[in-house]
């Protein structure tokens, strides 16, 4: 029969790893908490209308769409919730001192899987900083995003910075690009392809070096900067990374833009051992006001599942079989320790059916 | 703009309720957890014919519906979670020793509201025990919500108990009711019209009177069942609400139909004081496996919206300004000592934006 099985891209999670991506949250929401980051729980559904166009440059996303028999619009389930936190700053919080500081975790749906991510539904969990963009602002989210994942217990975490707007900066300062060829021109440095990248601008050639561990890869985009384009850009970039010296690994890929489609003069993908493909990703952005006005903004989003599918959130699964017959004071008693306290309900049932590592003996706990 | 609007029937959650519905929902299932309810997260979309019908007598609900581009078929997003954890203890769990505890939380998505109910996105939070429905099990469903509720710091709860099946019961025993007219009785029963009830089956009068506080309707009901068709199922509410005396509040509605369309012997709705209409409800129910089987089962679910509405759920906002300058070292140190340290990241910022009840000069906490 069909009806066990799923749809490709959707799975249940279950004991005990979906316990173990609360906790995971739970750590990572905390560690924001404590940062000022309050968090915002945006509706699963809204309008389509009111999600387009929210974040400047963002593309329409492959959300799963209904018709809304109530209102007879076109409702999107979120494919993303960053565009729904910026909707929030920009409406009911906009009369909200800057900066504002939101986090959020929840389910987004997409109406299809990317080459990247077979999975269709995803835990989305995050943090956005409203109103500012600056150095500051910058070194704020790095610190929480790398605190936040301490805090959850992800071990060998790297951050790989890029610079989204970069084609946007040179072409329009010392290095001019036809209109037209721009897109191809980010296309071929996002794949590194020195051909095609020579075939259309050569003078953007050196950028495809100026990759790699953050120290060196800044040297040379330094190196290639000469007339001081990017000296804003390269100096910031500098003094976040100076503040994860020696915590997190630091890579700079500054042509890197598959997915930093709405992202302006920063963005970065977050690594962590023993994970295939990013755990999470951030940036700078806009935010596009009821009347236009456009409002700076940076955050990450991080995903749970890849990082409990990796076995790194923490499992700790101690459980105490109460015996048929036992008084309740005394199970709740264990339970007012600490522990996981599982009461039989019938005389058949034993410590090994339901999973328990002790058993309670008259009023003492024995390891099994 | 209507851009800034929701649907009907969906809002955002905004500071400071999110925290507190997410520190009311943790609560909840830190005491589950702690009677051995592990959580499972099922996934937010399925096949519509995976939910339909693994619950005996379930109803089709009001699923939002989309179809799928890969598979062509059908999905639901789900309506309710219960169905949901019959669907993994039936199949991906069918081989796991019974009884099962599963836990869970998350959005559930309605096309239409309800009467009752304006919301069309709710969270639901809820354990089930799945391979029995004895009155042990019962005993402990109710055990389990009554502390969750007192751990989430719910006051004022109360237990309305109903008997799901009881027409169907005396129908098929001492009171035979025309198959066709079993419907409509039960109707009259739940609206409690003694004129349209006399029409009908006047035998069934007497119900309508046992209902309101515990003992005393539980009498009525004892002197109604003299034949004893229904000595099983008053015996198990005596013994079940003998666990909970003196500690919720007790009433007892048998004939209360509404939202109960498949639960078996026994139901029952949650209230608390201060909150309009029921918090939660629960009862026992039949699984329906792969090959037909049928299996019992018993569950709570709670909505955490309602409770969290009513202003139940604890809001503590203790926020610590740290002005522009201060060294890292020293937020960090007051993190470590439990303080949302919100840090002044230009020079305008003032405690007052950011909402701070404290702020640190040198290295002292000091009141606003």
């Amino acid at each position: 029969m069909t009806h066990a099985l799923l749809p490709e891209g959707f799975r249940d999670r279950l004991p005990p790893f979906a316990d173990a991506a609360a906790r995971l949250e739970q750590a990572i929401l905390g560690a924001a908490y404590a940062h000022g980051y309050e968090r915002v729980d945006p509706a699963l559904a809204e309008f389509e209308a009111g999600l387009a166009g929210r974040l400047k440059s963002a593309r329409t996303q492959d959300a799963v769409r209904f018709v809304d028999p109530v209102s007879q619009a076109t409702l999107a389930i979120r494919p993303d919730m960053t565009a729904q936190i910026g909707r929030i700053a920009a409406t009911r919080m906009g009369h909200h001192p800057r900066p504002v500081r939101l986090a959020y975790a929840g389910p987004v749906l997409k109406l299809r899987a990317s080459q990247l991510r077979p999975e269709r539904e995803l835990r989305q969990i995050g943090c956005e900083l409203i109103g500012l963009d600056t150095i500051a602002a910058a070194r704020e989210i790095v610190e929480v995003v790398v605190e936040a994942l301490a805090a959850a217990g992800v071990a060998g975490v790297s951050i790989d910075f890029t610079l989204p707007d970069l084609v946007d900066i040179l072409a329009a300062g010392p290095f001019p690009v036809d209109a037209d060829q721009i897109d191809a021109l980010r296309d071929r440095l996002d794949a590194k392809d020195a051909g095609g990248v020579a075939a259309i601008a050569p003078a953007y050639l050196p950028l495809i070096e100026a990759a790699g561990l953050f120290e060196p890869a800044h040297e040379r985009l330094c190196a290639f900067d000469a007339g001081g384009a990017l000296t804003s850009r390269l100096d910031g970039l500098w003094n976040i990374a100076e503040g994860l010296k020696g915590r997190v690994a630091l890579t700079l890929d500054p042509t890197e833009r598959h997915g930093f489609e709405y992202q302006s003069w920063l963005g970065f993908s977050i690594f962590a051992d023993g994970v295939l493909g990013e755990i999470g990703r951030g940036g700078s952005y806009t935010i596009v006001h009821e009347d236009g006005a456009e409002e700076a903004a940076i955050g990450f989003s991080l995903y749970a599942d890849a990082i409990v599918a990796a076995g790194l959130g923490p499992i700790d699964r101690r459980r105490l079989f109460v015996p048929l017959g036992t008084d309740p004071a005394l199970s709740a008693a264990m339970r007012g320790q600490g522990w996981v306290a599982v009461t039989a309900l019938e005389a058949g049932d034993t410590p090994e059916a339901q999973l328990c590592t002790h058993i309670l003996v008259g009023s003492e706990v024995r390891p099994l």
